[in-house]
């Protein structure tokens, strides 16, 4: 079997078991870009954003929760409104007014980045009849440039006035920064994240939950002053932790090669020389390798000049090497500078200015930024853990990510004292707050693989020997491996593998 | 200290202590109707939506979760789009112009509710005038009646299309009904809950988070057939479960007498005629009393005829007894028929129709609907659990909705040794995935004060005898009673208290 039809077979997977459909209203006739959670698939996300939390938690980040939806003046001040839109061509054939992202059909094109990537919005029809580019899809010329905002606009209250779906959950996070800075009473430097959804009007939402209209973000926030990026104690706990880099400079010279290096090296090399910065690095890859990237299919890019956004100082890219997608970026990581409590305090007349202790000047605070796609995260934890052994298909999860860990079954359904000894284990289980299914309809072996298929990696079977010596088989999925365990035994076995004291090897069995 | 003086002091302490902030966003000139969670309040909601969460997963309702933004088609097969919004009047008097939602003046008139009830919109003026009903805010007399969309629409893609903010959860859940009748193996009833955002443009948003333009839901769906509505098995396993009814007879004979009758009895007496719905009735009177409303805050009052949507055949609101607002609905509880899927059917073309076990019949599914409003539980639960003791605020959150249940504190800062020992009793807890704080800034008394504040229910003190002996205090807010425990102890304690096994008074001393 090739990879590209094991990638079919993955991608029919998620919409069968109940993970992902879409794009969404099914039914109806969709526009791209937005997608609904099955029963499986929302259990899953569940639990990705569980460990997200405890992540940013254990690492002293408070969670916030801001709305959606706020006035046009908010993203003025952080210079969407000005600047967040893309160039699009359009056909000039009648029959065809197809449009394309003008830096995505230049890419296309086989002419080298360094020659269209200075070109101005103004010259790009010019630039495009030099190098005889016409439509793909009807070779027609194109004679029209459209700017398409991406900012998702509507309007609110009686008489309307302008408001917009937030672009990112970030500026709605600086938005609080006086409260923070109170509630925190003055204790800098002060760590917040948030997860929630964001909206883009993207001209060709593509790639599943890669490029979509409405997405989820896990974003964290370090609000700091220039003099506590230098003392950042964090970074001395974990220098020796190892990042694997590629600098801008390497993408430059065509130098694929990623460096393997510690934080202490890369900052003593003066490729990364803020340490707050680079231990917010440091956190983006250890939340990748906690939910089961392997360190090969992971790297930070940096960005090269030309592609950083408005805001940004420095930014990194989290990539993951997805097999059907390539390197995609899950993470971005920027050092945003002061400029956005500047301009916030510029558009709204608030002071954003904080003392220094021990001194008599006052600055603007600088933000560090973490920025996560959840949808991201959950499709590539989803083909990270999707394997084939013959004809069986396996989702192999991390235990704390697995939508349900285990099972409980009756060998069969008859008689009546097996179905009931199975749903007496079962609503003990139940009871203690493991997630756990319960199901008795069809073969055993067919139970078994339809399981297997949604990552659920233990099942319980009670069978005749049940109900003479109170014992059951546990089935681990991947090996297929059985062993027999005494059912006043099930709970502690149960939280041990949950708490990652136990796996399958290491069960004891009854002699 | 009167009833009022307690309300302000509650309210000042959501902004102080960092539950709750808005209107949003406070920098700029807000509109109302969106809030932000501070960092507090943003884990009491975790807490809220993890136990609403565990009651529906116990009950066998399966989590999905839908995008907020949709095509305007949905709307109008929903009914929404033709029937969602208010009729408002505008003042005459060109300096004034403020407006009103027409069933919110003529209520505050005195004017008898059967009197204008029938009132076509088309007659509103003339009824006005008649009435002699000017504008509040300056005396002049109307004249005109707007017709406000209470959907909040954009556009999307390019060329743009029509899109809708959703109104509410249900109609996204709906949806996917074919998917989820091949996911469940036609396995019916179906049932299935949402949580997430719902839009509406207010006219006059108002009273914290129970008005909102933004505002979150958690609404189940029972997807069933009329002849398994009156066999739902688990009606039964409850019917000595007592509700506490106020039906619609006994509004419009205005008699206030709250019926406090098990459900076998409701259904005996034809107050209730369908025992699915009644079960669901059942659930959303003892989530709130697992949310830790006393009964006597709550009852079911049933929709008069003129009151019910325009999908309802039955309709019941949970409703909580506020100090501050009076009866608030927290919940509807909606028969809503066939009339969705009926919709749906007719407006994408799709089938709905499900065949009935041993017949040839074909029937569309009904609906029964379980609706919460998280932000007004939120609230609410935030009210129910504020308490004076003398000077003294507390938050008495039952255990399993506390934000942090537990704090630690060296009793000083000095020796080192004390900050030592806490430091690492503290890390012990939170190893364990516990949710616990740490402080030392500031006396013990304010810690305590500070924290109580919080609801943090039980503090951990570390003092010298701890260097000693190995025990610390453990003191209880409320009562301000401290028992000396065994610092190996504490997780077991601190287990125990979480699992709701021990509580302060069965917590046993070191002798």
């Amino acid at each position: 079997m090739t990879v590209d039809e094991e990638s079919k077979e993955f991608l029919t997977l998620l919409a069968h078991r109940g993970f992902l459909w879409g794009p969404s209203p099914e039914i109806y006739n969709p526009l791209a870009g937005a997608f609904d959670y099955g029963p499986v698939g929302k259990q899953l996300k569940n639990k990705l954003e569980t460990t997200l939390r405890r992540i940013f938690s254990m690492h002293e980040f408070a969670e916030v929760q801001c709305p959606l939806i706020g006035p046009e003046r908010v993203w003025e001040a952080s210079g969407h409104l000005e600047r967040f839109f893309d160039h699009v061509v359009e056909c000039s054939n009648e029959k065809c007014k197809n449009t394309y992202r003008i830096d995505h059909l230049l890419a296309e094109t086989g002419i080298p980045e360094e020659d269209y990537i200075n070109v101005k919005p103004e010259d790009y029809l010019a630039f495009i009849k030099k190098h005889e580019i016409t439509c793909p899809s009807c070779g027609s010329a194109f004679d029209n440039v459209i700017e398409l905002k991406l900012m998702i606009t509507s309007e609110l209250g009686f008489p309307k006035k302008p408001y917009v779906l937030r672009p990112e959950t970030a500026t709605t996070t600086y938005l609080l920064f006086p409260r923070l800075y109170t509630f925190f009473r003055r204790d800098m430097p002060i760590r917040v994240f948030q997860m929630g959804q964001a909206f883009r009007n993207e001209l060709s939402p593509r790639n599943l939950l890669i490029r979509c209209r409405e997405f989820e973000q896990c974003e964290g926030q370090i609000f700091i002053t220039k003099d506590m990026e230098q003392k950042f104690e964090a970074f001395y706990q974990v220098k020796h932790y190892k990042l694997r880099l590629w600098p801008a400079g390497h993408q430059e010279e065509k130098d694929t090669t990623v460096l393997d290096i510690s934080l202490e090296e890369a900052h003593e090399k003066g490729i990364l020389d803020n340490p707050a910065y680079t231990w917010l690095l440091h956190l983006g890859f250890k939340i990748a390798e906690n939910l089961g990237f392997p360190r090969d299919t992971l790297r930070l890019r940096q960005h090269q000049s030309h592609e950083k956004a408005h805001y940004a100082n420095d930014a990194w890219d989290l990539e993951y090497h997805s097999k059907i997608f390539g390197w995609t970026e899950i993470c971005g990581i920027h050092d945003r500078g002061n400029y956005d409590l500047s301009r916030h305090q510029e558009f709204s007349n608030k002071k954003m200015k904080i003392p220094i202790p021990g001194s008599k000047e006052r600055v603007i605070p600088e933000i560090l930024e973490i920025a996560f796609g959840v949808g991201r995260m959950f499709l590539f934890i989803l083909e990270e853990s999707f394997m084939k052994d013959g004809e069986r298909t396996i989702l192999d999860f991390p235990v704390h990510l697995m939508p349900t860990p285990f099972a409980v079954f009756p060998l069969q359904r008859k008689p009546p004292a097996l179905v009931q000894k199975a749903r007496k284990i079962y609503n003990t289980i139940l009871n203690e707050n493991i997630d756990v299914t319960y199901q008795q309809r069809g073969s055993i072996g067919k139970r078994y693989r339809r399981t297997e298929e949604i990552g659920i990696r233990y099942a319980l079977t009670v069978d005749h020997q049940t109900l003479e010596d109170d014992t059951l088989t546990i089935r681990e999925s991947i090996t297929m491996d059985q062993k027999r365990i005494k059912v006043d035994q099930v709970l502690d076995i149960l939280r041990g593998i949950l708490m990652g004291d136990l796996d399958f090897s290491t069960i004891e069995e009854v002699k």
